[in-house]
């Protein structure tokens, strides 16, 4: 008999998505065509060069738990030119295997025991358990609760706010104006703003995405993450940033020290050294993903499914409330008998239960009119 | 003024290793000529291969957090081949971004509050504030305390048992005997023997390494951690993988995919897919390491230095117990005076403290024997 584990690492469930996406490759490898609308990825063309003799040896070794400088200074460049941000690459910039990771060791740097952290509905599903596993309190917000009225979800033990511009999966970009509220009340109450900005590129040329980090340009309140290999449609390559007051860096730093080291360094200087050429063939696709999004929002206005508002991502959540059973069985019944893959709003949050989500990165517009009039027929 | 912050992570000193290796990096860009001894890594000569442009685009996704089943095919083959362990690669390996990140999950899979963690000392310096994070009580075995005395650091809140062999960075190779010792041990008072096998590699022909996990047949009692990157020398691509028992693999596997995801996939197939080309061009390096080793104790003996007794790594923990001063005081001379950079052995514990890590992958015999007489001149 093995020894007791750990009680809450014990008690995270199986991920639904997880679940659902397993069920989908084994269909797959059998052949079947599956429908597959419950993927976090996009699927771009990134362009593919050559790595030097010289570059393989060097990226063979370890690198700053900084972040090699030179892509910490295209990050910085970035920022600035195309969000108005200012972030000094060598003390407010830190690199590491992806934005999870990054996200997880922010939680642990600002978190202390009990310490409550709000979260928006829908969340991210990996927000809850990480909050947990960094000893902190879940406290959800209902997707209903504007900005304006998350105040009275505040305690005395709050001390973190979770958001996520563009959301996954709902689309929802907050304005400037409920950014500059938050960061109000981040200031009066003591708090951090943690902002995942992981979706930034995926919006039409008119929705103009606002980084926290430009709000609270002292960066007292605000640790921001962002996922080059999201933006950049490379997820396998696990590189994530943080842009952050150096006091708060200089924690990440140790965590990242001692639980990472670095990305991996030869995918680092891979982007370091091509980074306008891949943002070059990479952005016109993320903007193509919006246009898709809002096509699909049409469609679903035609079709007669309802959804959150957003317009970012390439996700809707989409209210499937006047199905008569569980969303879950919805679900099974869309996977099982039409081939058709989504995730259980509730993999989102309570509030969220009778949502579905519907990724749109995969499948072609008739294939995706063609589902959606098969979820209208079934709710 | 940014709000309070965690408390564990705020009183994470940085890393002595860290520090110093700083220094050397700064003296190096001034284009001093530093005689480095600081570091962690094995430089070999790694094959470069061809990514077509297939394997590329396959490699910008997503992968299982369970591992590329291929990469873990492979290496369930080579524990069976080399060490006479059968792990199935299905349930009881899962790889992810570097051995690092796993001992933290492993740890937080296993640890409940409170919980008291054995680290026999000089341990890898990580160990202890990893344990602090995942919410345990770290509690150091002196160097001088064989297996056989460890039972009289049990009490009732003994969880976990943190082994390192061949140890960094003594070198010290548990025996058979001391392994079935402690998996007695484990089994009788109900823990867990975390052991952590990144350099198993680095051993002369006459050495042989034992798994734990080839004692702990049933695995009920045993996590084995290892590093692909460390071995191959490739420390920079990040990719390290544990074999425990299904039923902690599934937790450590949750953990994965909420905190990680996955090793960089594009770095995973490729070492899947030119695994024996590269192990056997990095073996017979490891091997010629240890060799290079065992020249250099020789040359320890020869110059009247002590050292702890090992056989493996590419470290030597020497004694400097005769220098009048601190050992960080003559780290410090040794590094500004001299251009010799080492590790203060505090750094690996207390009861190391009059000890220095000295590491022998980067420089050659002739450097090494003038730098340790002047060392030896100094104590």
């Amino acid at each position: 008999m093995i020894p007791k584990l750990n009680s809450i690492v014990e008690s995270i469930p199986e991920a639904l998505s997880i679940f659902v996406n397993q069920i989908v490759y084994d269909k797959k490898s059998r052949g079947e065509r599956v429908y597959t609308f419950s993927l976090g990825e996009a699927f771009f063309d990134i362009p593919h060069f050559e790595i030097s003799d010289e570059a393989f040896r060097r990226g063979c070794h370890y690198s700053s738990s900084m972040g090699q400088p030179k892509l910490r200074e295209r990050l910085s460049e970035m920022y600035q030119r195309s969000y108005g941000v200012r972030a000094d690459p060598s003390t407010e910039i830190l690199v590491s295997c992806g934005s999870k990771p990054i996200l997880f060791m922010a939680m642990q740097a600002v978190l202390n025991p009990g310490d409550e952290v709000l979260v928006h509905e829908p969340g991210w599903l990996s927000y809850k358990e990480q909050v947990k596993l960094a000893g902190g309190v879940h406290v959800p917000i209902p997707y209903y609760d504007g900005v304006y009225e998350w105040e009275r979800h505040l305690t005395d033990k709050t001390k973190l706010i979770v958001i996520n511009s563009p959301n996954n999966p709902s689309g929802q970009l907050y304005s400037p104006k409920e950014l500059e509220y938050l960061l109000k009340l981040a200031q009066e109450h003591g708090l951090f703003i943690l902002s995942d900005e992981a979706y930034s590129d995926f919006l039409m040329p008119g929705d103009t995405f606002v980084s926290m980090a430009g709000v609270d340009t002292s960066k007292e309140n605000t640790i921001v993450v962002n996922s080059l290999s999201k933006n950049m449609g490379m997820s396998g390559w696990r590189v994530g940033y943080a842009i952050a007051h150096q006091q708060v860096i200089e924690q990440l730093l140790k965590l990242n020290q001692h639980l990472l080291t670095c990305a991996a360094t030869v995918l680092q200087d891979y982007m370091a050294d091509h980074f306008d050429e891949i943002l070059s063939a990479t952005l016109p696709q993320a903007v193509e993903t919006a246009h898709k999004r809002r096509a699909v929002q049409d469609i679903l206005d035609d079709v007669g499914i309802g959804y959150l508002k957003g317009v970012g991502t390439f996700y809707f959540l989409i209210d499937v409330s006047s199905y008569e059973g569980e969303t879950e069985e919805l679900v099974r019944t869309l996977l099982m008998e039409h081939n058709i893959a989504t995730v259980p709003g509730r993999a989102y949050g309570d509030s969220t239960a009778d949502f579905v989500r519907f990724g749109i990165g995969v499948e072609s517009l008739e294939d995706i009119e063609k589902c959606l009039r098969v979820i209208k027929s079934l709710i």
